[in-house]
């Protein structure tokens, strides 16, 4: 790629290779413009399986893929590694660690992060999920505190290490306490023969009255039932009052003593410095227009888990999921295009596929519209809707191997400490999410 | 497990989960012993794919395998996390960061870490590859030059980037090489298409005049084709001098700007504190007896890379290979039950079952005996021995999809860059090799 030939196009600056990013970039294939997509790591991230790869059904290659190798071919993109530090909205500059980036056109991508809701100390002690790196850390600290617990001699020394509290019962907390229970169940006799299955715990709180908050009261029941029969102990229209690394209290004074608290409770949008306060929604995100234009500005746009498209449809925005990354993205590619040949940008218009959540090795909940199902079957469904979104016919082959493994023999999962998690790290873990690590 | 139970039994101590030591644990189960395996990782490494580990071919959990799961239903075992500080031969006790733990018989197999001949420079700037986060650093450094050149504006800033030299023309030195040439020929440009392919330098480096020293000179030279053929620039008789993280010097006043430099120019076995001086052989390794006793100890053996042989047929002890490793592991293993019986022991008897090295994606050099063939056919050879002798089915298929996969489409790997390496952590590795990290 020559730049100087180049120049003579506009360049579209997309931050963040996320569901939403990279759509963006994919609209923009062989058009009059000059793409620069920037992430702070090299790889895109498949989210909705973070949780496999946690508990160590899936290797972490699997689940991310590389936007180089992505966009092999794309001739007018080029990727960055880069971390933004500011935009200046006035002289249209990303402002990085990598140098000054002029742009045209700025599309924010930058998803969301974990949202302690201000609490210091469970945002000191609990562990986030949001990134691939914080998943292997949460899989080696779950081995870790297993090697711990047999090291100590008495039940009541073992308790803090075998509990596990996972905060929030959205799809990430109802996946992982499924994923954590069939451990229990399947794999902890066969290597810990040391530990009796019952000492381990599984608890899953929500403060609301329901798991899996945003499905149909059919498909939440189910889950709980699922849940419950695998042993989960599900504590519902339950607060959290405080974490101190040792025990978790509830408001109305109960308590668990757990060295494990796996947050999932909230997000909240990943705005970059120089997006003017006006503009900021609450869940920290960026206000945008039907076009998902960031109001007050002309030539920036936010979407996905960042942006809060607020209309009478929808008052509080759109749910954070990829469908509504991939769609903005979609739109706003085309939008530029459209804005570039001197037409009307089209407004958006989310298109609601459904939500599938899924429950231990064999079991899912189906929520498409009016049609509803449970179990088995929905697993599969599941499944099959995971493999063909996920990115590279590699990741796919192998994804599938490990699944039918999984499922065959119950023992699926590798469980290699390849890096030594220290709790001390969890202090600077709201770094870690911001740095590529 | 009952440990009351069990306390009739002699307890064996087997330190380190490699080649040898799996072997040892495995020829004592069902026989009338308590097994204790130390390991301060809790997987085997598969050492001889490292590189592809290295070279983003493989992912880290196909070439290591969870010692738990290998041991699962063997119910005279215990595994345990844990780094040895010293061994008390007198007490006959093992102290660990887990406490002391006696021993009835000892097996020291502990393997081998780089050798860097006592030059603290190049110790401090030289990347090893003996264990898999090694590797890994190994993976993202290479990939974080990568895009570091692609920032910088000249040609001779690029440079130093762009060069990686190899030092050491053994087996992992060679595909090594092989490896990062195919990087260089078939995914560089794809990739990075800022960079030039030209630009992208290896060099394997070796004080020898041959490459893979010990294999026969047919099956050296054709290596040496092989690789010159892919662009490895190999550079014989070459003694290195220095290397301060920025050129790396020769003896005889050639040298290199780089950033990337690979030691794989000797080990020296890991020993622990505690064994006597009059033990120790030459590279740091444990003089044995015939029967892998070490000398001056009825109830310690040594095996693998830690052990010195010395005999009128090995004068400088056994090569520092798998087979090795697993043939005296398995003799440990049983003489040590004729022991137990009140038989005695059989001396070793090393059965060497020939050599192989890889070159590339689809070549190899192969010296079974007086049978000798290089080029593809070898290559199927290699890769038939290396996926049987992998530990778990899913492994296997694993490792041998993304094999058909790299043939096939010459873009194999995943490249992502998982945990940034930080080049201050070198300074540091030392200490990364014996605690698991």
């Amino acid at each position: 790629m020559n730049p100087n030939e180049l120049s003579k196009f506009p360049t579209v600056v997309v931050i963040g290779g996320g569901f939403g990013g990279i759509q963006v970039a994919k609209q923009l294939a062989n058009k009059p413009v000059e793409v620069i997509l920037l992430d702070k790591h090299n790889y895109h991230t498949f989210q909705p399986l973070l949780y496999q790869v946690a508990t160590g059904g899936l290797e972490a290659e699997s689940i991310g893929f590389s936007l180089r190798k992505n966009f092999e071919g794309q001739k007018n993109l080029r990727f960055r590694i880069a971390e933004v530090s500011k935009i200046d909205t006035e002289s249209n500059i990303v402002h990085t660690d990598i140098g000054p980036i002029p742009y045209d056109y700025l599309v924010i991508a930058t998803g969301s992060t974990t949202n302690f809701f201000g609490n210091k100390d469970i945002e000191k002690y609990a562990m986030p999920m949001k990134s691939i790196p914080e998943a292997l850390n949460l899989r080696y600290m779950v081995l870790q505190n297993l090697e711990e617990a047999i090291l100590k001699p008495s039940k009541e020394e073992r308790a803090p290490y075998l509990s596990f509290v996972l905060v929030g019962a959205g799809p990430t907390g109802v996946e992982l306490a499924g994923a954590l229970a069939e451990l229990r169940n399947h794999v902890l006799n066969k290597d810990y023969p040391e530990l009796a299955k019952e000492e381990m715990k599984v608890y899953l709180v929500d403060f609301l009255p329901k798991v899996l908050g945003p499905f149909s009261d059919e498909g939440s029941k189910a889950a709980q039932g699922f849940l419950t029969k695998m042993g989960v102990e599900v504590l519902l229209n339950v607060k959290v009052e405080s974490y101190n690394g040792e025990e978790i209290k509830f408001e109305g004074g109960k308590s668990i003593r757990t060295k494990n608290v796996i947050w999932s409770a909230g997000v909240a949008g990943v705005v970059p410095d120089g997006v003017g306060k006006e503009a900021i929604e609450r869940g920290n995100r960026i206000k945008v227009d039907n076009v998902c234009r960031m109001v007050g500005s002309s030539n920036i746009f936010a979407i996905g888990d960042v942006a809060a498209m607020i209309t009478d449809d929808t008052p509080k925005g759109h749910p954070g999921v990829a469908q509504v990354a991939i769609q903005m993205g979609q739109l706003t590619g085309k939008n530029i295009n459209r804005i570039i040949r001197g037409e009307q940008p089209e407004p958006f218009k989310y298109f609601d596929k459904g939500s599938l959540a899924t429950i231990g090795r064999n079991k899912a909940i189906a929520d498409l519209g009016k049609i509803r199902f449970q179990g088995f079957f929905a697993w599969l469904i599941w499944m099959f809707v995971h493999l063909i979104s996920l990115m590279g016919g590699r990741n796919r082959v192998i994804v599938f191997i490990n699944w039918v493994a999984s499922y065959m023999n119950n023992n699926g999962g590798s469980r290699l400490i390849i890096r030594k998690f220290k709790p001390e790290e969890l202090a600077s873990k709201t770094e870690q999410v911001s740095k590529p690590d």
